[in-house]
């Protein structure tokens, strides 16, 4: 069975020496010391460990049923739920008025690391249920709030998101769900709902429905479309259930991973639902969502990988097999551990370098996403430029790590009971869902970068050029500074060669946008490093008495400037190469 | 349910016009006209699709069960076991004095990508069957040939290899199963052997284990080791079944994929067996039959890639869902198809190009085995240097594909139902059993660059040369040519690095073999993308009726040429990074 133990010292490195949050100079982060995250972080590494890290694997076997209209989650997952709420780990985060602890989103996306390491399908009922509370903390009427809030913050009800439907999921505005207005100003909603996370289960008493449906006058495609909340069981007015909402439980679907996740088939007969928001103004309530939505798939792409990486580095070191080529290493045992092979040894340190770099750019986006929260909008336009950039990158390279992860564990690793293949079947799903990553990648290069004026991705080139402007002089970052700048230059390039190209070929642009998304994750993750290497480097200068942690540090960064970031070479010739290649042959000639 | 039509073209195109295999001056290849091959490619189709793809997706769901000490197959593989029996397709190159119909290896390996992209797993019974044969008739005694083989050449039987132990897979020096010599010339075996493909079923009256076993006076490591033949039931002196050994199953493995092929715990418990080839010599006869077993699986690789493609490519072609930038394509539908979007068309290029080079490369390849069976020994060293590259890269790039197809359906690849979840699933066994990608990529750099003084690489740089000479003044093909010299000379160069740094350091050249083996592979599959062009351009210059299928072929050489290709100057910028970075770490560092 895998284990886990959550990176809190890795954490803590980077909030405090990276980061330095509590003097970051953002409202609400000055409680943010380290002993404070410590406490925190220690809580939730003992509930990450002892309580959901157990349920993983005998989640992934056992699944969910459907039995009787209702779907029953794992042995297991109903008392966690449970411990989980009691101990206010649900609403960290959520405002204050309405039962949550307050404290910034960074906060939850740290702690949600350690929880979705541990046990992502468990983790997925909180997430939709965080995700629905801010849709309707942001949209909702203030009766709207005072109804439902309180108890999406408990989870005591449980929330979903509502979108696609079996013909249509990136392209919303065929939907055929529909909204019939009621002289009580609510409507009946009637349609199908497909790949609903936790549609239903047997952990709270009620759910909350947020489902994007047509009401009549809103005009063709996503224009007539708007968002609505409809419950599983209908509220009275004193806050008691009342009756069953026409919403029932089609179908639990099957699938490759996060078995003990329900993805659901919806059937609303006429439900009773409210409007949430503007009338037809159903996708831009969904929109606001979606930032946060995305980094915190884009979280578990790297948060699975860590705890794959945590068991392929236990394997590497334990398991005995061959010689170092060097010289026997383990005089006294028959083999040497698979950790002295340099490709064993290559195979993890990409596992390292890309999880340590992509937990300090989720966090560095959680700090942008508290910025907006209080009305940054430079901050705003930066993490709506990153976000597509993070879910896609970091799920595609979460997923190719998980599976590199598995391979150390040799045949081991392809029979289901070490644990390791349910880390890459979970960790595939993140580049699907929330916008499967061909869809990031138009995001980015269709819309973001040319967003208010290409002010945004500006920015960034900014941030990056600071950034090397910074360590000038400084001979020890340069070996670290010169190929952040290498790459930087190609990924302007490379844009440039969009802004010159696209404008009379728009496939010129679109065909190389998944190539500059993860170009620009390289060169994300190459400016992490930077940071974390000159922290690194402080600390040691400081005389830590924890040298080795720091020189590792360094270490790691060099190893991604040297092994990973050649990648973006690749893309930039990819890119060049334009779309005529890839659009030479029509459809009938495949 | 997915879906598959052999490529029967595809196949035909690279036997003759391609390789021209019937000119190709190799005993056996003069039978093989246009019209023979098409008419056993016509009959190997209808099995695939109508016999074994449909059983696919039911063998996944179902798997493989131990009852009552007997492993049961899932619904309906044995009477597709006798079918196939019947119809001659397990014997197509076995010898005709055990009753094969004496064909080509290359036969074998055409029929069997069509039986492998149909159904693996279920494949694998009598591809482990093929090897045993190919064992003993190297290895065996006439007694143990006419005793053995005709029941194993007809399938009645089927074979195992039994190398891998709980503590060695990689290091079979390390095995503790021993080999107790017995007063009649026999051994009495006693051990446990894991990850038995075909290990235990019930398709066949009898299985022929080979049993890789320590016997006294050997010594140390890997020396002691012996081949033994150990079938699951003795057979007496007229050939009829006698008593059971004392052989038996210890578990069934539930695994990630190829559920269908029963992967068993075997447990020897002094049965009875007999010397195969020579005493501690079993290494060696163990290797005989690698390069086969290796280039099976390679085969493996891309034969499930192109599954997988043919089912995201019609998916492509008949999901609506959003419109082309470039304006819409299908005025009368809700929306456009899939395919219209650059990026996946994009991701359907890198699958097709993929296949169809790799496609040609193993069919190359088995024409090598051919040559080399005829005691060509140039073809046996090229052979045994390109190996490893197969199975390594074909297999990696196979599974990547495979996740590639199932991106292609969002949402719907990942429930099982698509069966897209299979293919990836399936996949990812190639790159780990017959020696994970990690040791093809060490047999590549550490063993086969420098066999025999270099040789077998200088040769392959020459055919590379010759190929790009060939076509020298040949303006339509200088687009092809030079890439393909570009990537040979960064392959040269990566060789170099590793022969000036690795004699004082081998970390410097190991911690590169990964990325030297999938540039090779690339090196390789432009070899064989200008071969295929070239191929085109003929048949497009003599006028061929069928233009549409030839301007494919150019234009995939193409997009491979600039958008593959570029892989290889970032292996290249890694590989010369050195070792200094992967191995900067200790072990306790991590």
């Amino acid at each position: 069975m895998p284990s886990y133990a959550a990176p809190v010292k890795d954490m803590q490195f980077v909030l405090h020496e990276v980061l330095m949050v509590s003097t970051a100079d953002i409202p609400g982060y000055s409680d943010l010391d380290p002993s404070f995250t410590q406490a925190v972080l220690d809580e939730a590494a003992k509930v990450a460990q002892d309580i959901l890290a157990p349920l993983n694997g005998a989640g992934d076997r056992e699944g969910c049923s459907l039995e009787n209209g209702v779907v029953r989650t794992p042995a297991g997952f109903k008392q966690a739920f449970e411990t989980l709420r009691e101990g206010g780990w649900m609403s960290l985060d959520a405002a204050p008025e309405y039962g949550g602890q307050g404290l910034p989103y960074l906060m939850h996306s740290v702690v949600n690391e350690a929880f979705v390491s541990a046990n992502m399908a468990f983790n997925m009922y909180q997430g939709l249920t965080h995700g629905a509370y801010s849709a309707i903390l942001v949209h909702g009427t203030d009766a709207q709030k005072t109804k439902w809030l309180p108890k999406m913050v408990s989870c005591e009800w449980t929330g979903t998101m509502n979108l696609t439907e079996p013909h249509c999921g990136t392209d919303l505005g065929m939907m055929s769900t529909k909204a019939d207005p009621q002289a009580d100003g609510s409507y009946k909603i009637s349609g199908q709902k497909i790949f609903i996370s936790a549609g239903d289960h047997d952990m709270a008493s009620n759910i909350v429905h947020l489902v994007l449906a047509k009401a009549p006058g809103g005009g063709e495609g996503t224009k007539g479309i708007s968002l609505f909340i409809v419950p599983k069981v209908l509220v009275n007015d004193d806050g008691s259930l009342g009756a069953r909402n026409a919403v029932s439980v089609g179908k639990v679907e099957d699938k490759m991973g996060i078995h003990g996740s329900a993805t659901c088939v919806m059937n609303y007969d006429g439900a009773t639902g409210w409007l949430l928001g503007d009338l037809h103004k159903g996708m831009k309530a969904m929109f606001t969502m979606m930032n946060e939505a995305r980094l915190g798939v884009a979280l578990q792409g790297y948060a699975v990988a860590e705890a794959a990486y945590q068991n392929a580095l236990a394997y590497a070191k334990d398991r005995l097999q061959g010689r170092a080529v060097t010289g026997v290493e383990n005089s006294n045992g028959p083999a040497d551990p698979l950790i002295v092979h340099p490709d064993i040894r290559r195979n993890l340190m990409e596992q390292k370098s890309f999880v340590e770099g992509a937990r300090a750019l989720t966090f560095w986006g959680a700090t942008l996403i508290d910025r907006a929260h209080q009305g940054d909008a430079a901050a705003d336009g930066l993490i709506g430029l990153l976000t597509p950039v993070l879910k896609g990158f970091q799920t595609d390279k979460g997923f190719e790590m998980a599976v590199q992860a598995q391979q150390v564990w040799g045949g081991h690793g392809y029979i289901e009971d070490s644990g390791m293949s349910q880390f890459a079947r979970d960790a595939r799903i993140a580049m699907i869902y929330e916008g499967a990553n061909g869809v990031q990648a138009l995001d980015l290069v269709g819309r973001k970068l040319a967003t208010d004026g290409g002010k945004h991705v500006m920015a960034f080139f900014d941030i990056v050029k600071a950034e090397c402007k910074a360590h000038d002089g400084d001979d020890r970052m340069t070996g670290l500074v010169e190929p952040l700048k290498t790459a930087s230059k190609q990924l302007q390039q490379a844009g440039m060669y969009f802004m010159t190209n696209g404008m009379k070929n728009p496939n010129a642009a679109l065909a190389g946008s998944y190539d500059f998304m993860h170009m620009m994750g390289h060169v994300c993750l190459a400016l992490m490093w930077v940071r974390m290497a000159k922290a690194a480097q402080d600390a040691l200068d400081a005389g830590t008495g924890d040298r080795g942690f720091y020189e590792a540090k360094i270490a790691t960064a060099r190893f991604y400037m040297a092994r990973q970031l050649p990648a973006c070479g690749m893309h930039l010739a990819r890119i060049e190469s334009g779309a005529d290649t890839v659009m030479a042959l029509g459809p009938e000639a495949f």
